[in-house]
């Protein structure tokens, strides 16, 4: 009877009582329940369906959570979540969204983490061990990594120094040939030889490292994983697990698409492709096909991913042949991105590195120390910026603080379609400094009047109404909600407010707001991400021994995770009536 | 003739023209100038003695500046700038203040980037070797690296590009068995297997990332050395040269005692050792011998370091033979020491990172995804942190933005010795928080008073002197300057001002804040660290719509280079006299 195995297995013990028969009727089962759930909730596909044998195998082999398992980025953990008593949301719709699609300690005692960037996994296994060890304790500890996280620096320092700890730590390598694009990377050769060779190349990485090294060419069989495991359990010194796995295994379509099936939208099974969501044109797109027209021209351009391009706009300059030398993709490697376009622009090439807000996270000291303080002219497009409703590992709203504070950068914030292009085509062009643009994320906003190409002059704001009484500067993506509280404030209290784009984040125009002393009483700031450390402090900190007052509209200082914009946008007054009526309180 | 072939040297194609015999002379010429010139000045040592040949048979090789040298950190660049027309700031006293300890673009066409962190050379290099092939250039693309930084997850994102570019590029492996530090690593092994195998060993890190191998036993033999680098010059395809040097070269007391003679303060060249110059205890020190104390009662203390106990206060605890299971050199890989710290926390482990401010810019994205989302309770201690006098790649004003607009985190700043160490006991058991210290770099103030040990209620500020009109807000080391504003102001206004001691970075306290409405006109607040994301701009935001004036005292965004303290001080207006005198002006 179809789910007869999985219905008995409500914690990893369960699985113990099964012989191999029912262990593979298990894989099918749980690969059943994925396939099924995750194409009508949208989510991480391929790489879960890849790891059902692999996960079904540890927990069988293991005693989790007396032995602890860690999965790099959480992309490869839902399999882990059916075998860990979480069988019931993926199963039934009414349960779905109850769990995260990461690993989270809040939802299980098998979960040790929440994680959602990549190549984290060995350095908190590490931890793991170190902890067990100074505690006098003798579990396993294992942390599960894909070959596309192997790219990310962070990960090398982990098993730098998982090698040297010279005691148990169990690496298993989910090799599936694919990070979410295809791998970059000279790993990404060894790691062909090392799966054709079935594991006997003499050049082999891990082995280099100091680690004892098994390979696992059929990482889709249990049995075959099950043997390997049990001679690695109980360890006493480093070890990598190097496992042959089948992206989007089982399912046909993702076996051969991999990319497009690794994180899918909710999608028809009958029809065996992801429905067809007419997406409205994003900022992203228009950025991207701009770099292309303008990268054919220019043979100095290069653009730059970090194993991320579809979202990040560039698949269009990936996918034009005449551009190929002009494109790279440098795998999870986002700290070598930076540097890296800091290098061309050192040289007169021209860089567009294109980065979401959450990743460009992991390059602060690589803006700082080889892009800013070199002051070398690459342009860093930002995207997926500002507040979200998403999960608390992929929250866009730290990057002002972080990009803003750095000396040298310009980072700017268009308001609309034509201003972003203006910006990008001057980012590119000027040759005095690093610039940062923050793509907006929401709705594209066209003006139909073309933005004139000259941000030279630092830190000029834009007044867009000059009224009086009260200043709007609104930001970027939220100069629209400016607008809109301009508008209501002179419908309900006669008050025409003055409306200003600021369109730098990293400064102040004193002029401007000097001026506006003479006939205002308060000024606020909108701004689409944290306030502390953020674009609205700075105007406080202007106006501090002023006679003037100031209200900073934005996020409060918080990880949020999978609360509703309508309720972010509330708790921190960011619709047009709560600010309404936050300026009218204020002008009492 | 004594510096008879330097003399000859005024450009790197002078080198050209030297036979063998001439180029040995060089060699001894330059290491002469080397250690006479550091020793009277102080700084990188060791690592500069060792590269001489190296670099004499890089540029006896290569044509700089066509073909373009970026060397790693810049600890072993002195060679390179007295070959490429600097010798006279190496031999003429009055001279050697004219340039930098480092790489500058700006001191020399033969240096490509202003670098003082690590591990940054071959993402560099990367650029430049990208820019040249956008170009149709053809030159060859050199980063000299040494051992020590390669343990940093960017040098290795930098290889696994480099290894995938295909095209030309020379990485230099400077491996003298040493960090600044001893090495650790697994990599460590397999870069010892190779010394002793003379580059044979079938392990081969290199070799597995993809890249052609040579290997030079004798790296500090001009000759072996060019024969090699003749071998790879116009190489079409990525190659690493690995050198085996001397740390400390010709200078008997260096080769013996490589750590030590890393980095000197001026020293005795007839004495042979270091002056001693007998340093006041600094609050490292203190703090490292109170964890050394706290950690033999209780083994679940972990101190970790990223390849810097010494100036990191934990050369105590490493020294500590019962200690060693406890201490931890994760080598030069900050990113995995936060997320180590994050894993022992995670399992009642009581984890203590020390490491300096300007360090731990490599540490944001795992500051927030490893640490605080996960909200594990480990400890940070941030040292070498305020404003300072020293080098642009290593100033210590940019970690309040950075830490302190993290949820969850909660960064503390001590005011005297007595505080200091009871947030260090507060944050090692305190089991709700990640906790990082701003450990204060200045002479240590002692006040004798006990400081109770709980900081359990976040951002309670405490009011040292309750007065009126004006209230100081001094930040952790700038409180003392509060102090003495306080009292001058008293001296010749008579107002006797409020002063606070914050204690907390990372909030305010509404509760005081509001009570100071009553009966104050002003609030100044000093923090040692840039304005920009900063302390006081929280203090701004909270009071924008009250009827106070705010003034936030700190540095200006700005990268500053070997700038004197004095001139910063007075430029940011961080003096008594001139903060007295702004309060004067914000009260007429």
């Amino acid at each position: 009877m179809k789910g007869s195995i999985l219905n008995k297995i409500n914690e990893p013990k369960d699985l113990k009582k099964l012989n191999q028969e029912e262990l593979n009727i298990l894989a099918e089962e749980v690969r059943d329940v994925l396939i099924k759930k995750v194409s009508k909730t949208g989510g991480h596909f391929g790489p879960n369906l890849g790891m059902v044998e692999a996960t079904i195998a540890l927990h069988y082999v293991f005693n989790s959570p007396i032995d602890k398992i860690v999965y790099d980025v959480s992309h490869q953990s839902y399999p882990h979540k059916i075998l860990t008593g979480r069988k019931e949301n993926f199963i039934n719709p009414e349960k779905f969204g109850e769990i995260t699609g990461y690993t989270s300690q809040h939802e299980s005692e098998h979960d040790f983490f929440t994680v959602g960037h990549t190549s984290t996994s060995i350095s908190l296994a590490c931890g793991l061990a170190k902890a067990r060890d100074v505690k006098g304790e003798k579990e396993n500890i294992i942390a599960v990594i894909g070959d596309g996280s192997l790219s990310g620096g962070e990960a090398y320092e982990g098993l730098n120094n998982a090698a040297e700890s010279g005691k148990n730590i169990i690496i298993v390598v989910n090799d599936n040939d694919m990070s979410i694009a295809e791998n970059h990377g000279g790993l990404y050769k060894n790691l062909a030889e090392l799966r054709e060779t079935n594991g006997a190349s003499e050049n082999n990485f891990f082995k280099a490292l100091g680690f004892e090294y098994y390979y696992v060419g059929e990482g889709n069989n249990v049995e075959a994983l099950i043997e390997t495991f049990n001679k690695v359990k109980d360890t006493e010194h480093p070890v990598v697990v190097h496992i042959h796995t089948i992206k989007g295994k089982g399912y046909e379509e993702a076996e051969k698409n991999k990319e497009a099936f690794h994180w899918v939208m909710p999608f028809d099974l009958e029809n065996k492709e992801s429905d067809i969501i007419e997406f409205p044109e994003s900022y992203t797109d228009i950025a991207g096909k701009f770099l292309v027209e303008k990268a054919k021209k220019d043979k100095k351009i290069v653009a730059i991913t970090a194993a991320t391009p579809a979202p990040a706009g560039l698949n269009y300059f990936r996918q034009e042949e005449s551009l190929k030398d002009q494109y790279v993709d440098v795998g999870i490697a986002e700290e070598h991105a930076v540097a890296f376009a800091s290098g061309i622009a050192s040289q007169g090439g021209k860089p567009v590195l294109s980065i979401l807000s959450s990743f460009v996270q992991r390059t602060y000291d690589q803006l700082s120390q080889d892009l800013a303080i070199n002051n070398n002219s690459a342009l860093i497009m930002v995207s997926w910026a500002g507040i979200t409703g998403g999960d608390v590992t992929h929250l866009g709203i730290f990057d002002i603080p972080l990009i803003s504070n750095i000396p040298n950068i310009v980072y700017l914030a268009p308001t609309s379609k034509e201003e972003c292009l203006a910006m990008i085509e001057w980012g590119i062009e000027q040759k005095n400094h690093p610039v940062a643009i923050r793509v907006p994320n929401g709705d594209v906003i066209s003006t139909g009047v073309k933005v004139e190409v000259n941000f030279d002059n630092l830190n000029v704001y834009e007044k867009t109404i000059d009224g009086s009484e009260v200043a709007i500067i609104g930001l970027g993506s939220f100069y629209d909600l400016g607008k809109r509280v301009q508008e209501k404030l002179q419908r309900e209290t006669g008050i025409k407010a003055t409306l200003i784009n600021p369109r730098f984040i990293t400064g102040v125009d004193k002029e401007l707001l000097e001026d506006l002393l003479d006939n205002h009483k308060l000024v606020i700031t909108l701004e689409d991400g944290v306030l502390d450390g953020g674009f609205g402090e700075k105007i406080s900190r202007f106006y501090g021994d002023k006679n003037i007052k100031v209200l900073n509209f934005g996020a409060i200082k918080e990880f949020t995770d999978r609360v509703s914009l309508k309720e972010l946008y509330e708790r921190y007054h960011l619709t047009e009536d709560l600010i309404v009526n936050d300026i009218k309180t204020a002008l009492k």
